[in-house]
């Protein structure tokens, strides 16, 4: 097989202050499809053109952040092998049971070093994009429905002990190094982008002293039209935007950062260049650091090193 | 590994009627990079943002056509094991020594029922895309430069027994098959369209009773403003445009279909979805099959199902 | 002043030969508002970013095609003016009194020599754009509901003595000859476009036998990209497509060609360049006139100097 | 007439702190054509799509800002017409003799309340824009070479009196208001946007207690995709950005501001409404003015309204 393995990510499990005005957001101004509740109350939610049931799960909580992060594998028998990598390498895993993630199959559940939680699970019930498997249109009108991302994407992460994290998701999960920003040191990395297919990045990290931090979780829009569009409706909805639209140094992606209405960050980008496991990676040095987060304006915000959720 | 087996499409041998008006055509116009000519006298070529050597080689002959279309595969041990595979399918592999195209290692190739000649090879020298790998701008002057796709993408071919293709395809190099047209009879597919990444397609094929044909070798475009770029400097060099620009139904690609001075037809395109192996494949019906191809026209123009080099 | 006598194209009353059909396509699938509707049974659309009451009427009848095209003046005294200058010239001119057209002023109408019936009025209701004078946003979701133009923009008419027609409007109306198309005599004109504007064509005239004929009504879209949404919706809503989406030789202007449901030939366009009354008239010659009219394809179709309504 | 009177901005004469820099960054970075350099060593350039010989002039001075901005009047009875009706409204003009720029006929000049010198005048030399006015090509190489505006559009200036402005440039040279902010007392303006044509401003002013400030001079570009790719390329130069990518709410505009290398900003912008005299003016109040001015920030940044020229 070409594609093994673990495929994408797949599902992101949000903390909001307010359930209600989470739903606002992510329904109603980011333009996600509701898609169920569970008893606990969690509302699942998808990107109009994802297959699978369900990629945003909000939870009420005290304190905004990101629960933890899926990613789909091929298959049963991949699911089991990874699990067992995983305990070989020395992390702790953990089953979660079948549907106590609606639409969902088993999962195996483990703590990155960095101090996050990372899933793997092998079903997610096809409820389809809402086009026909026969014949289908391009579009739909629920892609044009608010800010209307075609998936969610991508997450970065804060946390500690970068090394350890990009040598389990590299040696054990087969992801591979794509770019990477080098500390003033010029040795050792402040973030690193990690792939495990043609994307840019399916998730990426950034050192930081405090563990668990979520940065953004990241929504892919088609155009750079439409991330001028995004930008009107986060406008017209008085979204807080924290840079955009620009472009990234680092994957060349246009982008926009914004926040909800709990304090997470948010990104809604588009492009960048499709990437391959033998290629070598792309490092930015510590003084143009700038110019690889922010291409236009070549140089962070303050913003960006600090506020995490 | 995420991504392993076969990478991607990494070169065609094309066949130019006249080699300057073809350098011409696929330099000057479409707006490769020449990269090197060899003893025998073929051109090599690859789009300005690849990474490997080359991509297009462009052979002088008494007709137009395809040589063969070769992918990039993970590693050495996996050419070994695909060889080996294919062997045990019952197909005979070839061993084309390293040296023999520019830059490139040895060559595992073989026949196709479909009358193709397919190659796979581990490596080609990464000559760079003209940007650092560290601290690179998002693009260069190259990418302004004729056309400029950012690589050859894929190829659709011509010829007989799709379903023993798709099988090798499949079951022993670990494609998958994204999207398909059936014909009247409701049972035996017209076209099919194979992954082996993220990409809606890295090869096609419709049926066809004559073998080893070429529909066309397609080229990236980032953008559906660079495919009016395109189609404008297509007739600023009078280019003969078969359709376009319009959109396929079939990956939701953006396109345009035009001849090189030999009659080979070629695809600048642009978009089109993101594929997993997990997906459902999408059909396109007989009576639909225009809508399939020409998302616009809703129908074949004369030339889709007939004219091939 | 700088824009003074004939500001621009206002209405355009559409013969349509089922009325609930002609409403389902102008209002549903090409995205025009629906104003009003008169004792005649006449129904009422603007563009959603037009600000006047109305920019096209539909009229059912026998026989698709168009019944006159109005232009807005200045204010009164222009009106008055330009009625006194046509009657000079030696153009008789009728006065429809107001209100006969909802929310219109008084209409001061005559015939071109090449059979169109034309009018010049002074006052329509201002009926905003569905956006605050005070604080507005840039667009609002009438910008996305269907094909969604933001203004009707020209007409293209069919119709013989098109040097007389030039004369009036450029020496008795104010416009000025922005391109033409010269026939395979060298001498007289095939086409030619005209401006009371910026814009590179305000009204255009292509010669032909039959008088009063239309080619086509055209309405401004934004981009490129939004153009190509107006072909998606096309396809999805089974409009026959005449041509594009391509791009025009004359004006620069990208466009798709297609038909209403009663055979009126309509144009969804974007761009061009804008053009200033000091500059010199463009010439496109007899042996480039496809290259002129259609730039990608490099030659008319069929149906562009055939159909006509 | 329907275009009469002043038709468009035709020239900025800008101050550079040094020539050389002052040419690499307008020709070299910006795009724009040099055309010719006079014997006061002033450098001329127009935009690569302008047909008139120059549109900016660069003066090497010890202080960067505006000597002067011009107007392209409709012929030479316009310029004696307007040059009578300035002095009748009181304000001393001054005749330039022809030539004293290259290839520019004779100007009128005279000085705005706001500090300003505004010159009009009826010829400057039809060099053309590259292409054959018989048959042309949609575009040149030139249009891509640098950021590639097609054509300098209009400047902000800041200065006192900007009610008295706005009475000369309505009531003697015929332009109208587009657009305005309102100051905190909700009576008086903060700023105006003034047109001549369907432009949404020709010219504009912030008030200001220094007189004769430039804000910035702005050059078209023909999507937001160039728009784009002028950030990328300012990033590339390290030109100093101000702002943007982003999008005003004032005309609508996307937009770039940036610094030349002696401190005057300049902006790229796309877009925009057309306009109309007929049109009523839109307002912008006091609290909303960030949205006004930066759409997605709706905030300005401390520079707005601080750095000028």
């Amino acid at each position: 097989m070409a594609m093994t393995g673990v495929l994408r990510p797949g599902h992101a499990q949000i903390r909001v202050l307010g359930l209600d005005e989470g739903v606002k957001h992510y329904r109603d101004v980011l333009g996600l499809v509701e898609t169920g509740r569970d008893r606990q109350g969690r509302v699942y939610l998808k990107a109009w053109d994802e297959r699978d049931h369900n990629s945003v799960i909000l939870r009420e909580a005290d304190e905004a952040g990101l629960d933890f992060f899926g990613f789909k594998v091929a298959d049963k028998a991949t699911l089991a092998k990874l699990d067992a990598d995983l305990k070989a390498y020395g992390l702790a895993t953990e089953r979660m049971p079948a549907g106590e993630l609606l639409e969902t199959g088993e999962r195996v559940r483990f703590e990155l070093p960095s101090g996050h939680i990372i899933e793997l699970y092998a079903d997610k019930t096809d409820v389809g994009n809402g086009m026909p498997y026969v014949n289908p249109a391009p579009w739909t009108p629920a892609a044009e429905s608010g800010i209307a991302p075609s998936r969610m994407d991508h997450c970065l992460l804060y946390g500690p002990d970068i090394e350890k994290v990009q040598d389990i998701f590299v040696n054990v999960l087969g992801f591979y190094l794509v770019e990477h920003v080098v500390l003033e040191d010029g040795v050792n990395d402040l973030a690193i982008w990690l792939s495990c297919s043609m994307k840019a990045h399916d998730i990426a990290f950034v050192r930081h002293p405090e563990p668990g931090k979520l940065h953004h979780v990241s929504f892919l829009l088609d155009s750079w039209e439409k991330v001028l569009r995004a930008a009107d409706i986060m406008s017209m909805n008085k979204v807080a935007v924290d840079i955009g639209p620009t472009r990234h140094g680092v994957t060349r992606g246009t982008t926009i950062y914004a926040f909800d209405p709990s304090g997470n960050r948010f990104e809604t980008f588009c492009g960048g260049y499709q990437a391959y496991p033998d290629w070598q990676p792309i490092k930015w040095t510590w003084d143009e650091v700038g110019t690889g987060i922010f291409y236009h304006d070549r140089k962070l915000n303050d913003r960006f090193l600090a506020v995490v959720s």
